[in-house]
């Protein structure tokens, strides 16, 4: 006989055990009912594709291109496996354009492949989940990704979060009439960016290491530094930038999106301008958005994004714009649990044990009649001792155990065992789904 | 500027668009459902793992073998795609099991790659569907399986369909009968396994090309051909095998089945006794499952798969059986579309039109008012022709559109367009809601 192999994964990758994958399931079930309440629909593209095209949007020296899990396939072909969700969705709707029509609307919920260095919550296969507006650049685009953030995290039951809303166009205009270069605008950025991390100072110093005189980037500052209420700010911001078109777009855009919460009934709070958002990418190149959780500052934007001008571009003479976001699956997982809101994890509270040789087809039914009134039963495969079973049922999260042996056959009752409280009651069978959804409510 | 990159996929790869990805998303929910109902619950696993892993289970000169994506990765290891969810299942119950506890449930929803010659209706990338009981020797897992699958059909709303089974222990009961050495059962199986593609007589012919007389080959055929109800078929079993102590194993767990769908309402025709179903592979030792739909019959088996004793033998010293089965998506879902049965495949069926500019903030209003009546609606981002937003509607597949223009605000009224009917009608804001649902629900 051949010797054994040693189950293992790769480094960097990991199993989903049930505990595990059903906060992940309702998570995404979650978000996928908000996408399509607002007309978001669901594509997937292959997991392989040809290195050429996942390369084509990226720059040279990259360190993604680096990570790239590539190699030859069986034909010779020069393939990858796909990086991010952002790559495969511009070649996507290059492809498809005519048939899919203007504007698209997408989400897409996937693996994707990253040889990085392992670390602490970082893995080579991580879930991504992106949804993206393609072929409009109007502020009604922009705003409705900031509406899918703020009922997504309402639908996921979090009261305590901000989706902080900004637009590079503001900032633009102010590098403008600083009359600072066009290539300052990525030191800016990448400085700003770094604003709650390091404070004011520090991004003053970075700034000026820069090469950008200290008052101009005192007055980028400024500009992010603008508090208040969102018709605070707007206002603010009309009247800084009352002769600045360029900025203009980005208040109007801004000013309409604060029109539209209000009338929403959403408060400043939950959808708030923060000018000091910016995002560090190039990419983006207008509404900008992060997302935090008021009862965890610290674990970061769990929700960002941003309309960008070119999607397309590099596949075909087409160049689309956009507007999206992407939800960081394993981040607010983890604060789901920090916040000790991930739920249970199991998939149906009602064990039936067996007691009785010669009862399986009863305790079968028994069973399809309590999960046809949509709780979820499960029947134990094995006539096992009865303190088998209800270690099972307890070391699945069960909240009940429905017992009927000899006796209870005779007089036409069922026990009906609630686990957690150590309680047990007797009823007849008509009684039986009352009982179990009284406990369960409980 | 680098020259443009022709957007493609590779050869046996697809796209899923919204048209196909809305009812694989549909009929995935609707499968976990069901799976979680009966306490399965979800786990996932890497798509890459070591080579070695991955080929434990596999035979030498296994076609599989050939067609794996394998390759090195960034650190020299010998990896590779996974090609199945069954080997998967074996390395993570093997490393695993002390924390998970047996008898384990899992369903496994994930795509799997195989680098076969592309053909219609196959592809090199798919998504496979398996559920499977692990560590119970019980018929009560058996049962349960078969439960799965004719609920999981009814949940999708099918009604003529036949879930078949079968136990090998019946048939290797007949083959130590007729005294046929161990190693003849290979190509027994293989050949009844084609009695409904080739005939009784072109199986006979196979089996004595193997080197099977031709009256043992009449026998094997003549126990598939026992027909009848379930309870005719067990009580010709019993008698036929009453001193046949392997086969009375298979025909006492069929008995209990027997029993448990009667006592749980489901009729012969959704669950019946096949003694033709075997299965082509050595792989299965007991329970086998094959799915077929009253409509289509020679679609083929839509759900299949079966009991065996040993899963996790080449990892672990421990030998784990199970019994599980594999839903067939693509081929259910092709069967869907041709029964006319795949549904909508919009995620939201209320657009709501602009008209009046500045008015987007009540645009958003009306449609978040309606989405919270739990009705998918969306804003048109942009301020285009009445007739494109409309068109784009009638793309996606949206039965109504909303029209408010300066006209309307002035009266306080909505206009309500059925976009199938071409028919409109005007109400309040106050009637919206409980207008729209009546052209939904007609």
């Amino acid at each position: 006989m051949a010797p054994l192999v040693q189950p293992r994964t790769l480094k960097g990758f990991r199993d989903y055990p049930p505990a595990l994958m059903v906060p992940r399931e309702r998570l995404l079930e979650t978000a996928r009912n908000v996408f399509r309440s607002y007309g978001f629909a669901p594509i997937d593209t292959p997991a392989l594709e040809y290195t050429e095209v996942l390369l084509a949007k990226v720059e040279e020296g990259a360190e993604v291109k680096k990570q790239m899990f590539r190699f030859e396939d069986q034909g010779g072909r020069d393939v990858a496996l796909r990086f991010d969700l952002t790559v495969p969705l511009a070649r996507f709707v290059s492809q498809h354009v005519n048939e899919l029509g203007l504007p698209f609307k997408r989400y897409h919920m996937a693996a994707v492949w990253r040889g990085e260095s392992p670390q602490v919550g970082r893995y080579r296969e991580f879930m991504q989940c992106d949804f993206d507006t393609i072929g409009s650049m109007s502020p009604g685009a922009d705003i409705e990704i900031a509406l899918v953030i703020h009922d997504l995290l309402r639908a996921l039951g979090i009261e305590r979060f901000s989706v902080r809303v900004n637009d590079r166009r503001v900032l633009n205009g102010l590098l403008a009439e600083l009359e600072l270069p066009v290539e300052m605008a990525t030191p800016v950025l990448r400085a700003l960016d770094k604003l709650p991390k390091i404070g004011a100072d520090a991004v003053i110093a970075e700034m000026s290491g820069a090469g950008i005189q200290v008052d101009k980037a005192q007055a980028v500052l400024d500009l992010a530094s603008i508090k208040g209420s969102n018709a605070e700010i707007i206002s603010a911001l009309k009247e800084r930038f009352a002769n600045n078109e360029t900025a203009m777009v980005g208040v109007n855009g801004l000013a309409q999106l604060v029109d539209v919460a209000k009338a929403s009934n959403i408060d400043d709070a939950h959808i708030a301008i923060d000018l000091s958002i910016c995002r560090g990418l190039d990419y983006y190149t207008g509404t900008v958005y992060e997302t935090f959780l008021g009862d965890l500052p610290t674990i970061g934007s769990i929700c960002s994004g941003g309309r960008y001008d070119d999607l397309t571009g590099r596949y075909t003479k087409q160049s689309l714009p956009g507007v999206g976001a992407s939800l960081g699956l394993d981040r607010l997982l983890a604060a789901l649990e920090q916040l000790d809101m991930l739920g249970s994890t199991t998939t149906a509270p009602v064990l039936v044990t067996q007691f009785s040789a010669g009862r399986l087809a009863d305790y079968h039914r028994i069973a399809r009649m309590i999960r046809t009134a949509g709780i979820g039963t499960e029947v134990y495969p094995d006539m096992k001792k009865l303190g088998n079973q209800l270690s099972y049922a307890e070391k699945k999260g069960c909240k009940i155990a429905i017992i009927a042996g000899d006796d209870e056959f005779t007089t036409g009752v069922w026990k009906v065992k609630n686990l957690a409280a150590r309680e047990e009651t007797t009823c007849t069978e008509d009684q039986l789904i009352a009982t179990v959804r009284e406990i369960l409510e409980a």
